[in-house]
């Protein structure tokens, strides 16, 4: 039987995506007939970015699960018009993506890169040993699929390594800490933090005056994460009293962030146009052909959002 | 029986090494009269720098051995004076830095994390995915203990990695190439390549007009290495003509690089101040101790220069 799979989200995306959907939809073995057009009351499943036309679900009575393009689902878990299943895109070329920028970035403060790639006027500067990354406290604030690789990660490149969560994680290598109390425990003596947690209500404005002041002086706060992790006013009044050496944020809470935001001229912020990872079309169009051939088999659906927790 | 060690080197550096070396003695159950100041016909021992004042070894009768602190040999190797053996520095500590500057220069280039510190105008630029690592080539020249590590570190990163050396060396995970012939093959299709080779008659100018013409168009040159691994006026007319993107740079061929050499004032060229690793007075003191208490319990030295091959 075939399945009609809409796809929606913006026009780009489908050309993009229509290949590599059509070659994961053969490779397992599904009959579907793909389209960014099909009538509402005759699709089987939406491929759905949360930037689509597409907001209310009531018309897709037939409708099986919604499978979400992107790791972020705070644009849509909300939506009262959705009733069916929802799955959150985990893929391993976003994966590898944001691990290789978070520890880019991590490294490039760790060592103080920009020192050198500001300093070409000609002065030999002075020689002094940097610190090892095992002299550095690094907290990744977040350990869901993404947040774990990049602890791992880090760890494995000889930070001390800690890890913070909502709930009980355990991690080898990384100090892991969870729930209310155990943020402070987790950002006191840390260097460098990273946010990659799910924007919620209860992750909004996480970094604030009073968490900031918790972490070592002249730390470094790097976010691929979401801009509302973040209390904006406290984070540039923590960089201008020297609390922090610098802040380098990928994701803001309006994008692409107005030319008059006072982010871009700070000194001691590097703006980066949402750029850390992203899904790509090729390995994502598997996850969601893996996703249909469970669900039409009667198998768990994998990275199945929790709509109490919002992610 | 109390061993005279001498302390060879520039003045700083006893200050810095004596309790690191005291201790690392005492550990090592070593009776050693440490100081800079022996008379030379007293001396055992020999730590030392390239630099030191002492540049004549004939006065130094009853010498074992002399122990370099640092990994670099090309300033004593070839002086006919020495005729005891001779080891270089492999210091943990070293090792852990470079592999740490390596990884943070390579995901530098391979992200073009500079066209975000340098792009605070207020524009957001245009969006488009970056390669994986694993789409890179990364080609390590130099598989020494250094070379060895920072290959093994950036495999595990994701990188595409190849290595080369003057021998035959089997990395797991990395391909390798030997010789001269190798060296061609090595470098054809290499996105990156990174320095960490000896300076011997045998590698001076090995990236010259012929090498960098292998590369890949628009591929990174990293040499935290040595300064005549590199033939300077071709690496400046290759990153002229386009072959080359950019060049980051630590070591020269004199140091401090002069003000007015055209390294400075290149736009794609990084010069570092000759700061991506050094010995760790700490971890090194270990070394030297290790190695007098082998040399006197009749085991082999560690990190033992082979005085035909220079290194």
């Amino acid at each position: 039987m075939t399945l009609n799979v809409l796809f929606a989200a913006i026009s780009e995306r489908y050309d993009q995506y229509f290949a590599p959907l059509t070659a994961a939809f053969e490779k397992a073995g599904l009959d579907i007939n793909l389209s960014d057009k099909h009538q509402p009351d005759v699709v089987d499943y939406i491929v759905y970015a949360p930037n689509s036309p597409v907001q209310d679900f009531t018309p897709y009575t037939r409708c099986k699960a919604v499978l979400n393009l992107w790791a972020g689902v705070e644009a849509v878990v909300n939506n009262p018009t959705l009733t069916v299943p929802l799955t959150r895109m985990v893929d391993h070329g976003l994966t590898r993506g944001m691990v290789e920028w978070v520890a880019a970035q991590t490294l490039r403060h760790h060592l103080n890169l920009d020192l050198f790639i500001h300093g070409q006027s000609g002065e030999w500067l002075d020689h002094h040993t940097a610190p090892l990354a095992q002299d550095r406290t690094v907290c990744m604030l977040g350990l869901g699929e993404l947040g774990r690789v990049c602890a791992e990660t880090l760890r494995d490149m000889g930070f001390h390594m800690r890890g913070w969560a909502r709930g009980e994680k355990t991690i080898p290598g990384v100090t892991c800490y969870h729930g209310e109390d155990g943020l402070k425990d987790a950002l006191s003596g840390s260097d460098i933090v990273i946010l990659l947690l799910p924007d919620t209500p209860a992750t909004e404005n996480i970094l604030n005056a009073q968490t900031l002041s918790y972490l070592n002086k002249d730390a470094y706060v790097i976010n691929p994460g979401r801009g509302p992790l973040i209390d904006d006013q406290a984070l540039i009044a923590a960089l201008d009293s020297g609390q922090l050496a610098h802040a380098t944020l990928d994701v803001f809470r309006t994008e692409p962030l107005p030319t008059t935001d006072p982010y871009w001229a700070h000194p001691k912020v590097t703006v980066v146009p949402h750029r850390a990872s992203e899904t790509r079309a090729s390995t994502a169009a598997e996850v969601i052909a893996e996703n249909i051939r469970r669900n039409e088999a009667g198998e768990p659906l994998l990275h199945l959002v929790d709509r109490t927790a919002g992610y």
